[in-house]
């Protein structure tokens, strides 16, 4: 049995309703998994700056509940909002959305598009992309809308320009499946699936399973060099309680 | 539940059995796995000519299973021999132990090292993981022995210059976590990843998972494009039962 | 003098014929050229499926002819179908259409285009051109027709489509040259190229003209590693006389 | 005359003091510097994890300086801690010492090194390299000392250090020139230069000069998409005080 | 005090003369910079052909000033003319048009666009583009006008053709930036930022930037291996006099 | 029948007998060539200051002999001199050594080595590599000699250094054949062959091959857009007779 953690690093509750929901739906019966998010930070992650606050709440989760015997982290985000230093901190395996979307689609389609709501975030997520070794065969689109747009009265609206977005990157791209480019579409894919007749990957249910086998058999980040433990020292100020105390 | 099948695509009947073993030990309880070889082609797959045959004989083996409801196909080779032409027949998922250990390696270190035994198969491996998109992370290595010493009186020797090879790749290419290269060698995870302190990474488990994953999320592969089911056409001489007749 | 052989991995004979009159035309007066199929095998190659089982009758050709003191082997289908196997064969040297084609262009423009019958065959085809390290130069472009049309009363039709296609890729991709895309339009590069205004090569012009360089310098395939003769072993079943039992 | 402020963003303030000095030394006269740190986060920046909490204390520093009228912002890390973040913070330009001293060396040696004090930051830098597109003409070395020894009696041996593997590089690596990759060692670049007979490049100096050059010319950042300013929302808990209020 | 030259590779005094006034606005007062161009060559540069003679105008004209005492050079052609060359030949940096412009752009835009006059210019600026690890960020495209047509009567419509393809780069590459992609453009900078409403990067001022901060701190070109001093040897014929004789 | 001619971009003389020597052997009997050298420039290529020159040398001998019918060049030069400016000039089809010698490697081997005479050669014979797309395949390394040693009482020893340092290639690199990084190696290709066991390629025959093939398809360079006909204009001083004057 793995207990997993699912932590959303903004601070909208109605996202980590959905996306509790959506990993309760997706774990494996013989496994646990809590979904939370920090108790401090923005109330959602659209760029950069957004993403830098929401690596120190994203951590404050971690430090909370890594003592508790978590067997592996799922961050809720499609940015990867601070997998890299969230890998530092814990022995667990740690993977973002937009990693574990990639590696699902990279199985399942030659080609293949991430659609986000937001033109901004074409190119950071661009930047991820080609990190993670996929930029000849991922291409990134926006829908033209915000990311809160998929709640609320604006859902039918926001998902017909994600549809059309899909759509016309089967066409335009050459793309074979479509990633879902935001957590907050996390319930949406089988609907897509449906109406585009190509797979469609949620960056939630992909992650989840990834970390999910990399617990399953016991695979912990390598402490070699990349991810090596924060040598010990003091943190000042209001960061003064984070301050990396390992052995 | 998912039904998968774990297919060994060389006739050695020795290494099927080893993958089954492990194929048991790593899927979840409430799926079921079954583990076998083509009933022609090679003894093993030493370089592209013994993959033209193994390849042939992996698609027999789809082809017959297919229609029982198969829900995955983990290719247990580490060349991914015939995965592309797999994808092609098949809605369920296919995974090669390469694409699933690098996948998982990707995750857990910075910079990581295949570890194959014979020097034949460093550039073809290096071509699949450039394929794959990992080229500038994973370095491919030799530790000189064949595939069947890993078995039998030469064990000790293969797994002695097995962990030479390993030890030397984390000092001087940076590796962090190692990826064992072949098949065969699914048994020694543990003890290597005990001796050097690092992760080690089995394909055999690696690919499992990720295709449990895959079916589990009902994710099949894109028919699209690249993996479109082959037009129906004649086949001729010794293949003519192998022609493509699907809708 | 040379002795090459040209062969097409499908049972299409008509293929064959059309193959072997542009191989005479092509051959320098000196040398010899035989033109041949396999005896078993699909109609034609249309994606991986195909292309696996095609690789298997290219190889009993080669092992077949090889004996006879054949000085070069050129590989005629466009998807370069079990040529890595094939050089491990052999040491006589052997190149696909793709390959050879892709070779001229580079010499004669900044930039060209590969245009192919079916939208099915361009990811394939864009993964072989970054395997020969050309994918910053050259697009892969489908004029919508199937491989079978070039021949009888769709020709007219398929002509069309296929310049239109090529028409717009000068325009739009910036292309300087086309490449045909298929073995089956070997006959109209002449027209296309006045039709044009541009360079039109074809694949099995250009591989022909590079194996008799090859053959006429007398460099042979590497053996020391990628393309090593095949370790003597067992096969079985209907592959039972495919064994390699070389040195 | 443009105002810039080169920020530590680590607490070190022993480390902002020498930065300060060679600010100094290296504006042009008409100009002026200022050097400072933030008054929260890490003695030092080791890894990711440090980094993600002088990610925060580097915003905060740029939040309360920008309203005073301020050209450009050097941040004095060579990790290029939050520069991403910070260009959409401000509309000054925004430069690390990585990208700086990157820009200034390709111009000056067809291959060069980054060396920088810890094997664990040899990853991390690699990456950036790689973002930077200088990843085919730069390779990144470790000393194998704590950034902290290149103060304090331990000085002497970590220069040693640095100089034998800088030597080891030219003479192995092919590098033409030396980069200097921690901000502490800022000031033994012209002993260094005079040592190794290349030129060495100090991340401090050319971040400097390369935004003294964008801001004499008002060259500001894009706000067009990637660096676009964030929308407005809410801020909660201790970062309450952060939240974007931009139009 | 740093003396610069920027050198005209052409024969165009009209451009020479625009280039001298942009340089003298452009550079720091405490400064100096000289202007002029070669007294044999070609009328303009449009080309590889044209190309190879005005390398030779540049390297007689660093042949002429670098015992005067220059500190620094520019090659003020889009082309980045001979800078290799150049580079043997003296100890001073040098730096041409495009790497200065792409250099600024890296740091304010995450995708920029190079407008340039003529389609012949945009293949061999993509070389340039990839030489300098750029080519993920940056895309070439022409706005169909030539050279010359940036002064006397067709200036307006000139301006209006580069503006509208600027505004398409924006709208359709999602480029972020403009760089202005020959040297003749130099006065209208501006305007252009003005009307498009994004940073717009000429490469004189840029270049010469670049070079004052690498004069001002004493970075020579490396003399180890790519750049070294071409070794003493005959030259015959109308090169008889351009014999490198250095120690 | 085909004219081709083999230009020597340098004044040596003896070079030029060697290279042509070559050429008659390589040639087939049905073609005639002709080798020559410009008659001003340097006496040897020997990095990018004399190779600035040498092209115009280059340009000059094309010049007098186009207007006569030569079918094909080959720049008899490893560092391909003035190919690109050379396609801009003619319509017959150009070719260097290293593109020819590379083109041919390709087919034959899994990875390659070129071995050039100097140190200095490496970093802008790495550049020609990646323009070529070999970047991935290919290393180069120096033999630690000079060109001319290769003639005359030194020719001995300069073969010693290069069979040692190919050998420690093959060892240390995995490369598995042979390019011969320099035109006056022309005549030990065999040699080497018969030493190492692998193949060696010598860029003059693989060039004179390609070219011939070219000219034999009746294939000529684009003049689409890159290598565009230089549009008319003045060239003044001693290149006053170079002017392009072109339709």
């Amino acid at each position: 049995m793995s207990r997993l953690a699912v932590i959303n690093p903004n601070m909208s509750v109605g996202f980590t309703d959905k996306i509790r929901d959506q990993a309760q739906r997706t774990i494996y019966p013989h496994n646990q998994v809590i979904a939370l998010n920090p108790d401090f930070g923005p109330d959602s992650i659209e760029g950069y700056y957004d993403e830098a606050f929401a690596s120190v709440g994203l951590l404050s989760v971690i430090r909370t509940l890594d003592p508790t015997g978590i067997d592996g982290y799922v961050v809720a985000c499609f940015d990867d909002t601070g997998v890299d230093a969230a890998r530092c901190l814990t022995h667990a395996p740690v993977m973002g959305l937009c990693e574990g979307a990639i590696r699902f689609a990279q199985a399942l389609a030659g080609r293949y598009a991430i659609v986000t709501p937001m033109h901004v975030s074409v190119r950071p997520l661009e930047h991820l992309v080609r990190k993670y070794g996929a930029d000849r065969d991922c291409v990134v689109r926006a829908a033209g809308v915000r990311t809160l747009d998929f709640e609320g009265e604006n859902a039918a609206m926001a998902y017909d320009a994600l549809y059309q977005r899909a759509q016309k990157s089967l066409h335009d791209d050459g793309a074979e499946a479509i990633v879902l480019g935001c957590a907050g579409m996390t319930d949406i894919a089988d609907r897509l699936k449906s109406d585009l007749g190509v797979p469609v990957i949620d960056g939630v249910q992909a992650a989840i399973k990834m970390v999910e086998g990399l617990a399953e058999l016991k695979l912990a980040t390598s402490k070699h060099s990349t991810y090596g433990t924060p040598p010990a020292k003091s943190y000042h100020g209001m960061f003064d309680g984070f301050a990396p105390a390992f052995v």
